[in-house]
């Protein structure tokens, strides 16, 4: 089959490779209804991640199921699933914790831009639909894969409550989807930091009151100056810069807890002004296979359309083209037809 | 009056000077039933904070109003009541959320390390008993002011559950409180850190379950050995140094937040190791004021005895020597009879 391999920074390449297989009993083969291109795929798109060997790509995945290894129980061919970029056994102490990021057999997904894909731990990982969804849902139900759970952990670990008042730092897909999860979560002021014009009208679209253009020390004081001088009562960061967690950091309440979900890269923070700040942290990567089935179902009742998040759809075979529009910030999300 | 002032590291002076008036119409004048000396004034003594003029000491305190400002509602001369350490108008916006410690109008108490103090903001800090408590719940009330309260707040952060595991970093007093907190909340299991002896005792005395002696990579190793290699449910970090902090982050499990409460000397925290970790923090200067009620309803009633924490008791005229058995670990915590 033809695939995504990434051989070094901006070399995408779309190449045959070797069909999955079954490789351990708890494996599943699915037929992907749909794949897409990721923030994260672009650090070592890049550069600024090593690649050391060719890497087959592709975190995010939903589709049908094609064969199951002999130990698996609870997905079967014919039925349609989505599972969290994370694999998980989902029986461990951590993922009976809701922590499967932290699954003491956590493994990463990958080869997702393709035809065909292996999931490890099926029976942990995989969450399959009543039924097939129809076809409009599967940018909705692919986003669920990552995106939108990561933002939706963002909202989960700041604590966002009903009737508060919630900043997001990040305009990009999953700081979108964590003002949609906001808004779920019952927020009543959503303010969405974006000096990017298609990117707040989105977050509106999905749920944002309030748009703050401003960055750093300017964009701290206007979240003070919407709030009256208090600051927001939970703030989710989706970048992972410095910079970015600074400004969560101080657009917060004291007492508040920050939700964070970038990856950071370059990022310190001092223990005694963290102290006196009097800010709650609390992140990594979304334990996403714990809200997978409650996404799912809002999803299918159609009470959110995360899919909204891809701006690009193009084939599977131009996927290099899809990295290039997201590196140029062209495109917010690109959907890979297969 | 002869009261406790702080010359330079390790010149700590009773002497006299004047008695405290009302400056502003918010302010009391409380008579107190007892004082001592808090780990955080050893700072200054130790040299390890400077001090640039001559310092009032002291700044936990209970004990009975003698006199009130004008526009004072809340307290009549004749009535106990026991403050915070940090003052704060209980009425703002951060106050009204709970964090007193970061109340608009935050002042510090100093000078309770004598038989009078000036109470800034007193209808915003102090809580009256009903009645006058008799004598020898007095070091119990004298421990709400502070230490109870900050180790309560270390419990509170680190979202101690009925039935949960908690581990508490820090055998001084407000670990030791922190033990008190963990066990009143309904942690089924309380792993208290600690290699003396005495603090040990008085930590199973106030619930711990077990004692783990070492420290760093070993002590984190014997607590994931204790919880059949899951980690602790919250943690909470009464020390504030790195080795401290680390110790608390690695021995929690993934999704666990550390209650951190020792305000931090030379603590970093790397975002991308707290990210991967997966572990949260809460933590700052403790809004005593928010447990106070219920705190001193604890004590009045006798469920808890918090004064224990108190080992050695002198009379105010030798604080100094006060100040030299703790700085000396000969003491816990040193109660001043005024």
């Amino acid at each position: 089959m033809l695939a995504t391999m990434l051989y070094g920074p901006g070399d995408i390449r779309f190449e045959e490779v070797p069909e999955p297989r079954i490789e351990k009993p708890t494996d599943a083969i699915i037929r992907l209804a749909a794949s897409c291109v990721c923030g994260s795929d672009l650090w070592p798109f890049r550069g600024l991640q090593p690649v050391t060997a060719p890497q087959a790509m592709g975190h995010e995945y939903c589709g049908v199921v094609v064969e199951v290894g002999s130990a698996v129980t609870s997905v079967k061919p014919g039925q349609f699933v989505v599972g969290s970029f994370c694999i998980s056994d989902n029986t461990c102490p951590h993922c009976r914790h809701g922590f499967q990021s932290s699954c003491e057999n956590i493994e990463f997904m990958r080869g997702a831009q393709a035809p065909l894909a292996r999931v490890p731990l099926a029976d942990g990982t995989l969450v399959a639909t009543p039924g097939i969804p129809s076809e409009d849902l599967i940018p909705d139900l692919l986003a669920a894969s990552d995106v939108l759970g990561t933002g939706w952990y963002a909202a989960d670990a700041a604590r966002v409550q009903p009737g508060s008042t919630v900043a997001v730092v990040g305009d990009g897909a999953v700081g979108l989807m964590a003002v949609l999860a906001a808004k779920q979560m019952g927020a009543a002021r959503i303010i969405a930091m974006s000096g990017h014009k298609a990117r707040q009208n989105l977050a509106l679209d999905f749920g944002a009151t309030d748009i703050v253009t401003e960055r750093g020390e300017d964009g701290i004081a206007k979240i003070k100056e919407l709030t009256r001088n208090v600051g927001a009562d939970a703030v989710l960061e989706c970048v992972g810069t410095d910079q970015s967690m600074k400004q969560a950091i101080y657009a917060a309440r004291p007492g508040a807890m920050i939700g964070y979900v970038g990856v950071p890269h370059g990022v310190t923070f001092d223990g005694a002004q963290l102290f006196f700040a009097q800010r709650g942290l609390m992140g990594g990567p979304a334990p996403v296979r714990r809200f997978l089935p409650d996404l799912m179902d809002r999803v299918m009742s159609r009470q959110i359309s995360p899919g909204k998040v891809f701006d690009l759809e193009i084939p599977l075979a131009d996927v290099a083209e899809g990295y290039r529009a997201m590196d140029e910030r062209r495109a917010i999300k690109t959907l890979l037809r297969v």
